[in-house]
């Protein structure tokens, strides 16, 4: 590792990282596993480059340091990054790259062959974004052998945060805060949406005490009036109109580590539905902070949260949150646990949250939402800002 | 299609694509085309969301509308952007998101089947990002048939730009140039890296000439000195220091069509081999162009590129170019064709790339690329901005 390379964390927490991450493919019985969630891939390695759109992946073993492996341009990006040595950086030469000839998985498969790792029983994310359907059928026909499906093992292991990490998680949560400060700062009617993003995008860059900001997973998504009955339109140049509610759901990024929350602006006088809503979101959000106990189960949140709302004649239902953490585009998510009615797996304290309860109507919309780490006495705000539906007059 | 939604391309544009797509999937023998690479989504339909974070597509077949199929609650965004009637917008339920009992994909098997289109031939996207191996393996289960291989189908209908799409990708060129000038205005030593991309970002979203900009499918690659040495590799919070270039890989994107180029910033006085460099470069550029005409393949664009290159003494292999136009986190290319000695494709006029002879070297980097169309007389550029290596005493 050359000396003008900072890691994000000390060896320590990589070595206690790899160490979850082999007891959990020993209680699977997978010998090498092929981690290719780019997110995954920095937890381990520290590997951080925007490289996720060719095919990578780190070799994780139980008795060697895990190995990069990825386009051979992008090896003198690992060696800027990750903490383990030049041995175990292998990259591919440039005809594979996104070639309709010949897979760069045919040439992952000679890399796990030639250190003697084809004949152990191999490891795959299966339901990744960066792990495609001919990437899994090139590797396995290249490997002569089928594969264990091992979706979110690593993300798993990801799930409580360590001290340094919930430090990166509260500096982000500050970035998102003055990302909602901003906006509410200068948004007006007549001001057009791609400057009104510009604005929050600054700030967003720019960070707080010292600490600057590195890109989210996710861009900002800021849908007005009938666009905000959708939760994922972004933006575009036409101007703000007075009269409507614009949803904000935004994150700020340290280190990689995200902590999104949403809030709503209205221009003008609210209807009375939505003044109403977000009275009953705040104490919903109350009452899940309350269910986000260790011991309970995401459903305990989802039933506590939409208890709350159905008094409130509000009948939502679907997934009210999930975890957060460390990530790259295009989901901030952890896609592990989810705040919903079926949702079995049990909290444990040290586990990070994005609370979700978007309400997505037909004709508007309204978000006010939270980030938070599970406490022994419930949820704790990861960043402190009103919770109020801003009204803009 | 509610009143107010505004398609970015008249229908008679959507009408001659989703004829190119139905001629090539005759040519294949596909009678049901799913489609789930979001750049592709959006070329077919007007879809526009950042929703490609869970399982979505749109089915192709060649007596119908296309219909879109995603998470139920991006069932509103496809109502507000798509040109269909709401009888071909399908959602499936919440729980299928992210669920790790069932998959989305077993869902779309049944909307394939209630419309009929079970027994036709359906093809996939198989190397695509956002069509994982999990995602495969459920649909064809579920289908209980297999599929035929898809990939680049669409991408590759993609290639020749209608005058509407160049004129938004020349607008997008402006942008890009606009980012760079911003750039250049304002770097100087201690200057933290994160502050320049806040800049730059904010030249981006901002536009040009009352065009505003969207968010470009991948972020500003900004890295300086040793660091440039990686292709890859974004920013962090540290102060930029004397006696270093810096290589800005950006890109101005308008209504999600892309104009990328990178240009090369050094503070203080560079070496002569970075100077020598960026002559061989520009000359390499301009071979380049000339061979870019009509009849000729990829490989000739990289043959003449590195042709001159070599004569400088820079020995660079490997892709050197690639189409370019609407696209969607994480790559803003195509995936089709590549400058490189390997490639067969034939060009034709009206295709557009991203010329990119960056040179990663040991220690430094430099990257000074153009983005172009093909024409009669070669490539003619995209953007008007001037190609020296920008040198900030």
């Amino acid at each position: 590792m050359p000396d003008d390379v900072v890691l994000h964390f000390g060896r320590d927490e990589y070595a206690r990282r790899l160490t979850l991450t082999r007891r959990a493919m020993e209680a699977r019985g997978i010998e090498t596993l092929v981690v290719s969630d780019p997110s995954n891939m920095a937890w381990l390695t520290a590997y951080d480059g925007w490289s996720f759109y060719v095919h990578q992946a780190v070799i994780i073993t139980h008795d060697d340091d895990p190995v990069w492996w990825g386009r051979m341009q992008d090896t003198n990006g690992a060696k800027r990054t990750v903490y383990m040595d030049v041995d175990h950086i292998v990259g591919y030469p440039e005809h594979y790259v996104q070639s309709t000839e010949i897979h760069p998985m045919q040439h992952l498969a000679t890399v796990i062959a030639d250190r003697g790792l084809a004949a152990r029983t191999v490891g795959v994310e299966l339901d990744n974004y960066y792990y495609s359907a001919a990437a899994h059928a090139a590797l396995t026909e290249s490997l002569g052998a089928g594969a264990v499906d091992a979706t979110g093992l690593v993300n798993r292991q990801r799930a409580v945060k360590s001290a340094a990490e919930l430090e990166y998680m509260r500096i982000a949560g500050r970035i998102t805060a003055h990302m909602h400060t901003r906006a509410a700062d200068i948004i007006r009617p007549g001001l057009r949406k791609n400057d009104l993003v510009a604005e929050i995008s600054q700030a967003g860059l720019e960070g707080v005490d010292g600490y600057g900001g590195d890109y989210p997973a996710i861009v900002p998504i800021v849908p007005s009036g009938a666009d905000a009955s959708a939760p994922h339109l972004t933006w575009d140049d036409r101007p703000i109109e007075h009269g409507v509610g614009t949803c904000f759901e935004l994150s700020g990024c340290y280190r990689r580590y995200h902590a999104p929350f949403s809030r709503t602006i209205f221009l003008g006088t609210p209807p009375p539905r939505m003044t109403e809503a977000a009275k009953a979101v705040d104490a919903a959000l109350d009452a899940a902070f309350d269910a986000a106990r260790p011991g309970n189960r995401g459903c305990d949140v989802a039933t506590a949260l939409y208890g709350v709302l159905s008094k409130a004649g509000i009948e939502r239902d679907g997934r009210c949150g999930y975890p957060i953490g460390l990530s790259y585009p295009p989901d901030w998510g952890e896609r592990t646990i989810s705040f919903r009615r079926e949702d079995e797996n049990v909290l444990e304290a040290g586990m990070t949250f994005h609370f979700m309860p978007g309400l997505w109507m037909d004709t508007w919309g309204l978000e006010i939402t939270e980030c938070a780490v599970i406490t022994e006495h419930g949820a704790e705000r990861l960043a402190d800002h009103p919770r109020d539906l801003v009204i803009i007059p």
